[in-house]
């Protein structure tokens, strides 16, 4: 027997970019996993369902974290003093290297997750780290949790220091074990494939990444055009390529199944005209990208290109897991971008930072992040009673309000395809 | 007789720009509301005095916000899509004529003042609004409240909207009497001339308002070369003014008593010569000047001539009171920058921006901002054991994080000029 239920409150969601849809007071009608709809009244039919109350919350779509690290969760907020290449020298590639250690990774993986959880994504796309077993149980975490992820063992065997670059047999192997074991364990959590990017995977290993990609039907994740000193040292070891992506692209691995490219800062235009043509996915990850001194990525350009777009937090190159904050500092950079293009490229409105937070990115899961029928329920409860309001606002300016002003202490409860999730637990 | 006590803890704090000094385990001298030494033992004289031990917390100096308008504090995360001056007209000035009714200011201000102690901020610099019996309240909570302060009754009396316009000598008189009633009514916070910017002040009312600043060594604060529009209005209103600093100077009211102009975004050479020369102190906003799509200041070139900069959170324009915040945008923005000058304005590191945001604003309160003997303690305890911790931290790296990750529930005390500062009462 199916679960009907609704749940009432003031619901905001976009379903296009740069516009919110409103329903103060509304109910969202679920079955099982699945919306039914989002209705002003409930109808006959539905008079008899239970309903959970959220009184005068905001209930909005939960965030979609697009491009996340979590073995760079130790060093959040640390380091930040550096550009990409000797950024991921000094501080991210020893953490990285502790991850053999299963003990390790399962303190700092569940605190990953329950950190998620705390800022209200309710689905991530992950990096993990070259260590198979670590990566698998951080599958396993996110699982438990009941959170929803794409998790990648990282590929890197050339050009990376010693005790974190694999034989590329084994990182072929490893990355096939987990597939297969993986690919169908669970509904909400599977692999990814994950060649950390260009300079740090042999020709070798992405052929045949490529190859497993396509065999058993896995998405990819990967780096492109982030920073200046990375692409040069792309452009060094494929003087022959067109392109950074046309490097990828040439193993299957650009786009021939789901794929995302974090940051996309740089991007030649014949790139752009690449990622567009097959439907690539673009994480944009503004903090990380003014952290490590990398730029604005053209985001305004890039969507008018029908480019699919989500944001990530990217930590650690970005210092907070909070997609509202993710969304504050799209719109913030895209302000300088504007004046940048002499005024050419449109500022980013709350609005369309909010839809690429949400439904942007949600759309690598499938039907995520709307509240349009048919689309998976996940939820965010925001309470925003305790932040300091001194004449009514409408919906949408409490929804801005807390984007900008609120944090983890607002969000009341968090629903996970058609679930309340509970707070995950955290392993000592 | 004079009260002698130490607090012991980790403490951090810069004497320069970019270099933190740091003491593990250390002691704060403090005789009355000054600092006598940072002191890794005590000496045997001190050795009777009361220690306050906040074990393994941090001591830092207390943020100084040097550039805030507090009667903008109900637009907190609002209206954030517009440009400067359409800004002015639809959100602030609008919220800004509320003012007029002390009791709806009592409220507001209350909690502004409240949520100021709340993020750490021990001094500040602030815009109040044309109303002269709601400034003096205002002046009146922070002193209760324990926190330093200048305050600023704002002056408008031209192009500005009827019901926020003031009659020229009205203006004038109502400035004269708060700064008679105000100038040595409280130790720690004080009136300061606030024309808000030249575009809404006349030549007479400026000329006057630069002679009270003179006659009773008042300072003055206000905006200056913002946002593109705003100059251009500028020019318009003053067609033979060589730049728009120059025509502050004209009245009195550029560095002849101490001043802050906020933004400098967008100075020309001769305004940044007139700056240098007359010791004008500039806030720098970052997050207004993203939310309000001005520009990135060029702080590092400003850095470079000698010009005292501190930092402000410009709430409404901000969107945060945070001061921690206001460090790590700093940075960010100085990353963008840096690329925009052909890596030529070095980035600012975390230690910059602290600078900036504790001895950088703090000097224009006097010895504010610093740990150094004749300090006043302005002094925050940070702690930061509910962070995510997985290895251990130095010092300054504790501090990194806690700037980039933490927030308001991390700031255990409060000190101000040698008190501890509890919760501040907020009015409903």
């Amino acid at each position: 027997m199916k679960s009907l239920f609704a749940v009432k409150g003031n619901i905001i969601y976009t379903k296009e970019l740069g516009k919110f849809e409103v329903c103060e007071q509304g109910y969202i009608v679920v079955e099982d996993d699945e919306i039914i709809g989002v209705f002003s009244e409930l109808e006959e039919k539905y008079k008899e369902i239970e309903v959970i109350d959220y009184g005068d919350n905001l209930l909005i779509p939960g965030f979609v974290d697009l491009h996340v690290h979590a073995p760079q969760y130790p060093n959040i907020g640390l380091g930040l003093d550096k550009e990409l290449m000797p950024w991921l020298e000094t501080y991210t590639f020893p953490e990285e290297s502790k991850y053999k250690d299963i003990t390790y990774a399962e303190k700092v993986y569940s605190r990953f997750v329950h950190d998620l959880w705390k800022h209200g994504t309710t689905r991530a796309v992950v990096f993990g780290t070259i260590h198979k077993e670590a990566t698998k149980r951080l599958m396993d975490l996110f699982a438990e949790a009941g959170l929803g992820a794409y998790v990648g063992k990282v590929n890197m065997d050339r050009n990376s220091p010693e005790f974190l670059c694999e034989e590329t047999q084994n990182s072929i192997d490893d990355t096939l074990e987990i597939v297969k074991e993986y690919k169908d364990k669970y509904e909400l959590v599977k692999p990814i494939i994950t060649p950390r990017f260009v300079p740090s995977c042999t020709p070798e290993l992405m052929e045949e990444l490529g190859k497993i990609a396509k065999e058993y039907n896995v998405p990819v994740q990967s780096h492109l055009s982030e920073n200046f000193g990375e692409i040069c040292f792309v452009k060094e070891l494929h003087p022959d390529a067109p392109f950074y992506g046309s490097i990828y692209d040439m193993y299957g691995l650009f786009g021939d199944t789901p794929t995302i490219m974090a940051h996309c800062v740089l991007c030649s235009e014949d790139e752009v005209n690449l990622i567009a043509e097959k439907g690539v996915f673009i994480a944009h990850n503004p903090n990380s990208n003014c952290n490590l001194a990398s730029g604005i990525a053209p985001i305004r350009r890039l969507l008018a290109r029908g480019i699919h777009i989500g944001l990530g937090s990217d930590v650690s190159g970005g210092h907070t897991l909070s997609m509202a904050h993710a969304c504050v500092i799209t719109s913030q950079v895209s302000n300088i971008k504007w004046i940048q293009s002499d005024r050419i490229d449109k500022p980013l409105s709350t609005a369309d930072a909010f839809y690429l937070a949400t439904k942007g990115g949600g759309a690598f899961f499938g039907k995520v992040g709307s509240f349009e029928p048919g689309y998976k329920f996940d939820c965010l409860v925001i309470d925003d009673s305790c932040l300091p309001h001194f004449k009514p606002l409408t919906v949408m300016e409490r929804l801005q309000k807390y984007l900008y002003t609120g944090d983890d202490r607002n969000i009341k409860a968090r629903y996970v395809n058609g679930k309340l999730v509970n707070e995950p637990k955290v392993i000592a």
